[in-house]
């Protein structure tokens, strides 16, 4: 039986790994954010800042890591603490990869900075409003071990896919209609999409804290892949 | 000190392990290489059996999970296992998202099989063979322990991004000529965009490779964002 010392220890070990799990959310939160300010705002320093704010994420995911293993190799979890730390494990995966996309988007935004805007962007910060609520609330949902929370993300995605296509199809309207578009209009469709996918990792986090709570494995019920405009 | 007998049972469950992450990463192979002849031989059934076969990919991903943290739980494994069963965690998720990538890729050679072709495909199978290879390497070095072979996948990389961007600008410039090429260049655009992000998941899993042998970390010293294209 463990000591009432380690109990305490194995206790700070687990707070700590959910606050920097919080950092690191809260990080990629406000990549998101940021490179959406720089499009919309025409912001290039904004997404230079983004570029390099990304090298934090980096720097969290790889002590995460870290820490996991140090868990893992000193505590010996059992039962729900070791779904909790091999969860944490996947999650910065996720985590990692938004950060990731962020930057993608800022360098999107950077280049159309550099030419007059296409058109005023309404479905697209939406679009990254609803992607940014799914990180929020899968993450919420790992640190509060909330599986109904993170079924609720589960059920959103419909909403961004359609969101998505929509954005995609209008995308295509102005290509057709102008060639002149057609450059702007792409980097627009691969920020939709990048955004679109910073919703499929929420899914991801969502579907992982339903197994660690419940300790049965929901992924893979459903496909992540559209029929069209994927 | 472990008996024999646990050591038996312990490396019979690596083995087991092993083996199953393979025959992971031989089922997502075969879909990458299913998806391209889909679209080259204007193949929809076939495009339909690799939406199913990823259902394969994301059963063998649950398992390996579980294997994992059964290994975990039992056995209790310290220092390099220890790096082992949590790169397997890792890695995991990169195949399971490269299956999806392959669906995607499927799903917009069905749209494009009901058009004429746009033009010959030379490039993009260039892009999916090395996207291909990347995959196969990076398992290669991982049942293998073999960093210097992971440190070869990251050096490649480079010739996929520049691969993808020489097929992403061609694109750009058949939409530029025709607007009625602009559905279908726009498909294979994203073809493109699917093959590259599966050499990035192949440069995931050599980083984490390199980490395990080494025990150091070495992600994230480079930028896998594209400045443009991406």
């Amino acid at each position: 039986m463990p000591s009432v010392h380690t109990d305490k220890a194995f206790e700070a070990d687990l707070r700590e790994l959910r606050e920097k799990l919080l950092a690191m959310g809260a990080k990629v939160e406000a990549l998101i954010a940021d490179s959406m300010r720089a499009l919309m705002e025409r912001d290039t320093p904004l997404a230079e800042e983004v570029t390099s704010g990304d090298k934090e994420v980096n720097r969290l995911e790889v002590e995460i890591d870290d820490a996991c293993r140090r868990i893992l190799a000193l505590r010996q979890p059992a039962a729900s603490d070791l779904r909790l730390i091999t969860t944490a494990l996947k999650i910065v995966t996720d985590l990692e990869r938004i950060g990731d996309l962020a930057v993608n988007i800022a360098e999107r935004a950077k280049d159309l900075n550099q030419v007059p805007p296409l058109k005023p962007y309404v479905d697209i910060p939406r679009l990254s409003d609803l992607a940014l609520q799914q990180v929020k609330k899968a993450l919420d949902a790992f640190v509060s071990s909330d599986a109904a929370k993170a079924e609720e993300v589960l059920k959103a995605d419909d909403h961004l896919d359609a969101l998505y296509l929509k954005i995609f199809n209008e995308l295509l309207g102005f290509m057709m209609e102008d060639s002149k578009n057609i450059r702007r209009a792409t980097a627009l469709m691969f920020i939709a999409k990048h955004l679109e996918r910073i919703g499929d990792h929420a899914t991801n986090v969502a579907e992982m804290v339903v197994y660690m709570v419940r300790g049965t494995d929901i992924r893979h019920p459903r496909s992540r892949n559209l029929p069209s405009g994927s």
